[in-house]
């Protein structure tokens, strides 16, 4: 069983590595792009779980390992 | 509208980083969990564009300036 997570600055948090992928791809012509935020995704490969079980152990994962609570958002998709 | 851009290592890659989470979580309790590899997740906000032109838009952004063709590999989803 694999899980997704995918790991967000808040939107209320300020991107600098997202402005400056915007900024440049402006001046590489991709003009159109008005905004870009950078996150990480995580792929996690699960063994001798439930799908319950699964999801309440990534859960915990996202929330406690991967996840600043201060200035980031996580979600999760338990996969296959 | 908007669109989403995933960007990890091919699978052939070894993923130091993942391998260090996947560790740090073993010593933690979560010895279930087998593998873990970290991606880079984008959203990108486009404007003023047809589905059609948002999609070639963002695959040639990938494709050259968000995925290093050597090492990675990207999928993307044009979404809203």
């Amino acid at each position: 069983m694999k899980a997704h997570v995918w790991v967000m600055l808040k939107s209320t948090v300020l991107d600098p590595q997202g402005q400056t992928i915007q900024r440049a791809l402006g001046s590489l012509g991709h003009t159109k792009i008005k905004d870009v935020r950078q996150g990480k995704f995580f792929v996690l490969a699960l063994d001798g779980m439930s799908r319950d079980e699964a999801h309440s152990e990534v859960e915990r994962i996202a929330k406690d390992v991967l996840t600043n609570p201060v200035i980031e958002e996580f979600r999760f998709d338990i996969v296959e």
